[in-house]
C-alpha cells in the first residue's frame, strides 16, 4: 500500500488499551504549523463533551491538533466527561509544546460509560513519539469501530502550476443518516484558506457526501468533519476559480469516503443508490428517498435479493408528499420494473430486475412523474449479520 | 377454545389456494340484517383498489357483509385491481342476496400482483355454505399472513340490564405503526348505533389502540379497521352513559388486539412499553417515544437484552424536540439507569437493568424533566427473525 500523506502534518495511532481486542484506539494528527480549522457537527441534541468543545473552541478558526479515540464516547459522562477531554486536551498541548485552545477532541464508541482517561493519558507520549509523515493509516486504524476497512483517500490538485493536496481519513459503519454532520471525518490539506472559506466549501462537500448517506437512519452524539489547512501549497483560496479547483478535490474525497462508509455499513452485503425523480420538488424527492432508504422492510428485501417494489411505492407513499400512484415509474438499473403504478407488462421484467439485485451494487429509480425536484441517496441492505453486530454490541 | 360469536353475525374462512402452504386465506363476515358501518383506513397515498371501493362505500353508513383475503394486497395493479375487487362484490351480493352497495372488501399480503380473482370466485359459494355463528376463528385464520396466531377478542358489556357484545378480529404483525388507521380489523357488535357515533367511537379507540404501537415503523398500502353494529342489543347509543360504556369495552377490545400484534411482530421476542415523561408538550413526547421505538439500533439492542441506554438517548436527541440533556432520566421498568443525563451512580443499575431486559415484557421509561408532555407507545424488538422473515417474504 502507497504511503499516504498531506505536507506539513504527521500522525499517528497505538493502542491504549480501551478496546478489548488491543487495536489501535487512539490516534493524533498534528500540524506542524498553525493551520485554519473549520467543521460540521452532528445536529442531535444530546452531545459529546468534545462535541461541545470543539463547537467553542473552532469559533477562533485556529488549530494544531486532533486527538481521537475510538471505544469511548465520553457522551452522557456529566461533569467528569468534561473534564476528561480538557484534560486530555491539555496533555496533547503540553507534550507538542502549542496553544491548548489548538488541541481537537473527537471520541466515537459506547454511550454513558466514563472515559478510562488514565488510559489514553499513558499513552499520549508514546502517540506523540510515534508521530510521522506516514501515520495516517495508523491514525485511520485507530478510530475504527465496527468498521472493517480503513478509511482513508488522498487527491493531489493543481492550480496556476502549484499543486496540492488533500487528505481525508473517516470511520462509521452504523449510526450514519443524513441531516447529521457526519461521522468522524478528519480532512488536512495544505491549501492556504481563511477558515470562513474553508467552512463554506466543507459544507457544500458534507452536503454532497455525508448528507446523502445512510444506514440505518440512527444519528449519532459524536459526529463530525473537521479541516485543517496549513497553507503551505502557497495556494491561497481568493479567486472563485481556486476555490472551485479546490471544492472539487475536496468533494471528490468525502464522497469516496461517504460511498466507503455505507459499503462498510453494519453487515452490509449490497450498497444501493435510491434515486427519486419527477417529484414536485427537491424537498418532496428527498422526503422520500430517505423514506425508502430507511424502512426496514425494503432493506431486508435488498438482503433478500428480492425484486419487492410493493415496499418500496408504499415507502413512497407514506413519505408525506404529493404523488399520483397511478404514474409512478419503478427502476432497477434500467429495468423498469413498474410502470403506471403496476408491475411492468415487459414478462422477463421480474426476473432481469431479479438478476441486478444480485449484484452489490445498483440504482433504484422511483419517477413520480409529476414534476422535476430529484434526489439521490446511497444506502445499504438489512442484514442478519447487521441485528447480530448491534445485539451483541457492548458484550 | 371457546367459541367466540356476535349476536346476528355468521363468519367463514376457508382455503381457495392464494397461499401456498394450503392455509386459509379468504374469508367473510355476514350481518343477517343491515348493520351500521364505520372505519378508519391506512393514510399511505398509495392505496389498494379494496380500500378505495371501501372508502367510497362507506359514506353510505350501511354494510352486510366484509369479504378478506390473504396472501395477495390486490394493490398496485391496475385497473384490473379494482375490476377483480368489484367482481369478488358482486359475487358476494348475489349469493347472499343482499345489496352490492353492502359489500366490503378487503385484501392483505404481496403488493403488485393480480389477485387470483378465479381461485377467490370458486371458492366464494364453498365460503358462504360454511357462514356460522361460530366462524369466527376460521375467519380470524383465514386473514393472517405472517402473524402466527389468530387474534381474536370478545367481551360482553352491561347497559340498563341489557347485554351487549363486541367481537374483535386483527391481523398484521409487520408494517405496523402510528399515524394510519391499522393493518386489518374487523369489529362485530350488536349495539344500535348512527355511523357518525359509531365513527366517533371507533376513531378513538384506534387512537388509543392501533395508533400506539410499531412494529417496523413501515405502513401499508391497505390498512383498515371496519365496526358493524346491527343493533340487535336494543341498546341505542344516544346517551353519553351509553356512549361510555361500549367505548369501554371497545377500547379494551382493539388494545388487546393492538398488543397481541406487537407481541407477535415478525421475529419478536420482547414486548417494550416506551413511555416519554417530562416533555414540553404531548406532541414532543410522541416523537419521541415514536423515534425510539423506530430506532434499529435501539431495537436491535433489546434483542440483545443490552440496556444500552446510550442508543435510546441518542434517539431522543435526534427527535426534533426540545430537550435538556443534563436533565434526563431513564428507567427499565422501575431500575434507574440514568439520572441527569448520564449512568446512575447506584452501584447495581446497570445489572438490575439488564434483569428487566431479560424478560419478555417491560417498559422503558424516558424523563426528560422540562415538562408535563406524556405519551406511550408499544413496540418489539429487531431479531434476526426479523430479517430472515422479510428476507424471504416473497419467495
Amino acid at each position: 500500500m502507497e504511503e499516504i500523506a498531506c505536507p506539513g502534518f504527521k500522525a499517528a495511532g497505538v493502542a491504549a488499551g480501551l478496546k478489548k481486542n488491543g487495536h489501535k484506539d487512539v490516534g493524533i494528527i498534528f500540524s506542524e504549523t498553525p493551520a485554519a480549522i473549520a467543521g460540521v457537527f452532528t445536529k442531535n441534541k444530546v452531545k459529546a463533551s468534545c462535541v461541545r468543545l470543539c463547537q467553542e473552541r473552532i469559533t477562533s478558526g485556529k488549530a494544531q491538533a486532533i486527538i481521537a479515540n475510538s471505544g469511548n464516547a465520553n457522551c452522557c459522562t456529566g461533569d467528569r466527561g468534561m473534564r476528561d477531554t480538557m484534560e486530555l486536551s491539555a496533555l496533547v498541548s503540553q507534550h507538542l509544546g502549542i496553544n491548548d485552545e489548538a488541541v481537537f477532541v473527537a471520541s466515537t464508541g459506547v454511550i454513558g460509560v466514563p472515559l478510562p482517561v488514565d488510559k489514553i493519558k499513558s499513552a499520549v507520549p508514546h502517540l506523540i513519539g510515534a508521530l510521522s509523515e506516514n501515520g495516517f493509516s495508523d491514525f485511520a486504524e485507530s478510530i475504527m469501530t465496527t468498521d472493517t476497512s480503513r478509511k482513508i483517500i488522498s487527491r493531489q490538485g493543481r492550480v496556476d502550476g502549484k499543486r496540492f493536496t488533500v487528505t481525508g481519513i473517516a470511520k462509521g459503519s452504523g449510526m450514519i443518516c443524513p441531516d447529521m454532520a457526519t461521522m468522524l471525518c478528519f480532512v488536512c490539506s495544505d491549501i492556504g484558506a481563511s477558515p470562513d472559506v474553508l467552512n463554506k466549501i466543507l459544507s457544500r462537500a458534507v452536503d454532497k457526501s455525508f448528507n446523502k448517506i445512510t444506514v440505518d437512519g440512527d444519528t449519532s452524539t459524536n459526529d463530525m468533519a473537521l479541516i485543517m489547512s496549513n497553507g503551505l501549497s502557497e495556494i491561497e483560496l481568493t479567486r472563485t476559480s481556486h476555490m472551485d479547483a479546490f471544492q472539487n478535490e475536496l468533494d471528490v474525497v468525502l464522497k469516496g469516503l461517504a460511498r466507503e462508509i455505507v459499503k462498510d455499513g453494519e453487515g452490509a452485503t449490497k450498497l444501493v443508490e435510491i434515486e427519486i425523480k419527477g417529484a414536485l420538488s427537491d424537498e418532496d424527492a428527498r422526503l422520500a428517498a430517505e423514506t425508502v432508504a430507511h424502512s426496514s422492510l425494503v432493506k431486508t428485501a435488498l438482503f433478500g435479493q428480492d425484486a419487492n417494489w410493493g415496499r418500496i411505492i408504499a415507502a413512497v407513499g407514506r413519505a408525506g408528499i404529493h404523488i399520483d400512484q397511478d404514474r409512478i415509474d419503478i427502476y432497477f438499473d434500467n429495468v423498469k420494473a413498474v410502470s403506471d403504478g403496476a408491475r411492468s407488462s415487459h414478462a422477463s421484467a421480474e426476473q432481469d430486475a431479479t438478476r441486478v439485485l444480485r449484484k452489490p451494487e445498483f440504482t433504484i429509480t422511483v419517477d413520480l412523474n409529476i414534476g422535476q425536484g430529484s434526489a439521490a441517496i446511497l444506502t445499504c441492505d438489512f442484514s442478519v449479520d447487521y441485528v447480530k453486530i448491534n445485539a451483541d454490541y457492548r458484550t
